[in-house]
């Protein structure tokens, strides 16, 4: 796969992070790029996400670099924008461009002060350090307790499309996620990016959920740097976003905290797809789902009853679930089924759940999520210490 | 402490459950009681459920018996209404009352057909063995999951409570949960009853939570005989009532699958105490709240961010937050504490959030949870199997 023309990556271990792992990484686009970005809905927003608010809007919508680091949030601490402020403006300097032209992102523990020294520090380094071809490096410093880097790649009219994304718990998106950087060649402007981002968010980070918990930094931004030379129509742009944005995405959940496997939901027959999607999230997050999945116990009770948690009307006895595409409720009552057999298709790393409503219902929606393992607990009862 | 008056207790193993253990319990009041009860929320309800509310408006709020099983739900089962309605149906016939006098109530496994014939034959034995000492053996048939019988008493102006409940898991109740019987040899009205219930309940029941999950079944009845001659002021007995509710309300919790602690969370400060009761739920939800609170790690960061995602507004900078009586947040920021200290104090049975926004929002609210161990998912992987 091509990487997208007119972007250089670099990454460095600074020392945020105690184990001396690359910590920080650096985006910058050759000439300035249209850039969108979604941001957390988290009523406690950190800094990083504040201030790269800010620059998106004095810089109208133009960016040139992204300065990540993992190991620490960087929210809940009383130096949170200077620290940001002061990275941005080193990379700024390095790389001579604006300082609101430097788009700022953390993630890691949240409530203790970051030494913003140590970033500026390694600026130096990190800038003679960018190359084209260090797209993974940047991907893999971003990383705090996932497994696996996650990159997607998309192209589209002779532009490419390259993404990179984090997270693995306190996920459940609003809006935006954790952290996702895209980079594209194609050529568009601040406001057709924006508006295909925001549509491609909502039908990729924002249906997957973790733990249902919403993260405090969440920042997914796209740089569209126009190097290609090739403006696609930009619905074709958008269907190609999305694809990207979905495989990030669906690689975050399968990357959860203690995962073992790939919960997909598909809802159909709601009220309205807006139905569907709370009905869907509803059964993504309940534990005793979860839970179920992970010992490969066909308990579809658990399903209909997180249903019914939803908030949705829906008539209980039209519900048809399918567990691996095997009928185990038909009208609200079991179905007959092998349980032996079925139990063996759910010791399979994906697991697709299927719940309709009978009736005249046109709502759908599709979400993911992970099974919820007892090494959830152990990553999470000891993360900060 | 002196059981109420007029009430006989009987139980026995009529094998809804695999183990060899008592599942059906049978509750019979002397005279016809005034009742009240509370039902669950979810949209997908029990048939047992449904009976119950039928016949409690069909006998004007008065009840002589409760039967219950554990083991089986009876929900989203072809059977479930004749079920139910024979199970009440033979009490009724073997103690000389009405079909409408008898409340139904089961908890267990949801959409598995529930044998009722095994209760209708039990029933001439349970008859034979009531008696008013069996209180103990009628609250220990109702458990499922629960690794300890939960019962709560009360004593009012001569009048005595006595109350028993069941649950563990798929917990968070909504206006009532799980299993709950109360019996009171007060004299009251099905009327000022239903008044006191729903006041108590929203303090107690409904303010706990284990895992997010509303049941199918959730059910809470009060049943006064008038058997002790005393009419107690209504706002007396209803401060008793809610002592009692409160208790079982919170021995739930204890209990919590797989749980270690009791977590009690205070906030306090919000706009309304509406909205510091969602403050609070959702702190008490977060996976990552209660993974911390299982590892004593006095992650404080993880509660600012779930209390971030209520969907309330409030300042974060004026956010304190407290340990086990620790000061470890002042403003929103991190307050000096030592970690070695708290730590310890973390690994007590029971754990005090105390979350309070400064500035002039009177809202306040108290609620109750339990950590998040490897256990819960151990239980729950394969409950059903």
């Amino acid at each position: 796969m091509t990487l997208p023309l007119g972007y250089r990556y670099a990454s460095i271990y600074a020392g945020i992070r105690k184990v001396p792992k690359d910590d920080v990484a650096l985006i910058v686009s050759d000439t300035l790029a249209s850039a969108a970005a979604v941001f957390t809905k988290n009523r406690v927003v950190a800094a990083p996400v504040e201030l790269a608010r800010k620059h998106l809007r004095a810089g109208r919508g133009r960016v040139q670099a992204v300065i990540v680091n993992a190991g620490n949030a960087n929210c809940a601490t009383r130096t949170g924008e200077l620290v940001a402020l002061e990275c941005t403006q080193a990379v700024a300097q390095a790389i001579g461009s604006k300082t609101e032209y430097v788009l700022p992102a953390s993630t890691g523990v949240i409530g203790v002060e970051m030494n913003g020294g140590l970033i500026v520090d390694a600026v130096p380094k990190l800038v003679a350090g960018l190359d084209a071809s260090r797209f993974d490096d940047a991907a893999g410093a971003i990383l705090t307790t996932d497994t696996t880097g996650k990159t997607a790649f998309a192209e589209i009219n002779g532009a490419r499309i390259a993404g990179m994304t984090k997270g693995s718990g306190m996920i459940q998106p609003r809006m935006a996620t954790t952290l996702g950087f895209v980079m594209t060649d194609a050529s568009l402007s601040p406001v057709e990016l924006r508006g295909a981002l925001k549509r491609a968010i909502d039908r990729s980070y924002n249906r997957i959920s973790v733990d249902g918990d919403t993260s405090t930094n969440d920042t997914v931004a796209v740089l569209a740097n126009g190097a290609s030379g090739s403006k696609p129509p930009l619905k074709d742009f958008e269907a190609a976003l999305t694809e990207v944005l979905e495989s990030l995405a669906r690689q975050i959940v399968q990357d959860g905290e203690g995962a073992r496997k790939l919960v997909t939901i598909e809802v159909e027959g709601a009220s309205s797809d807006a139905a569907a999607e709370k009905i869907a999230r509803a059964i993504a997050n309940s534990p005793l789902v979860k839970t179920a999945i992970a010992g490969s116990d066909p308990n579809w009770g658990r399903i209909l009853s997180s249903a019914g948690n939803a908030g949705v009307i829906f008539d209980p006895q039209r519900v048809n679930i399918d567990f691996q595409d095997v009928a185990v409720c038909r009208d609200g009552l079991a179905a007959e089924f092998s349980e032996d057999e079925l139990k063996k298709k759910l010791d399979l790393p994906e697991c697709l759940v299927r719940f309709s409503i009978g009736g005249k219902g046109r709502g759908k929606a599709r979400f993911w999520t992970c099974d919820l393992t007892e090494d959830y607990i152990r990553i999470n009862a000891s993360y900060r210490t």
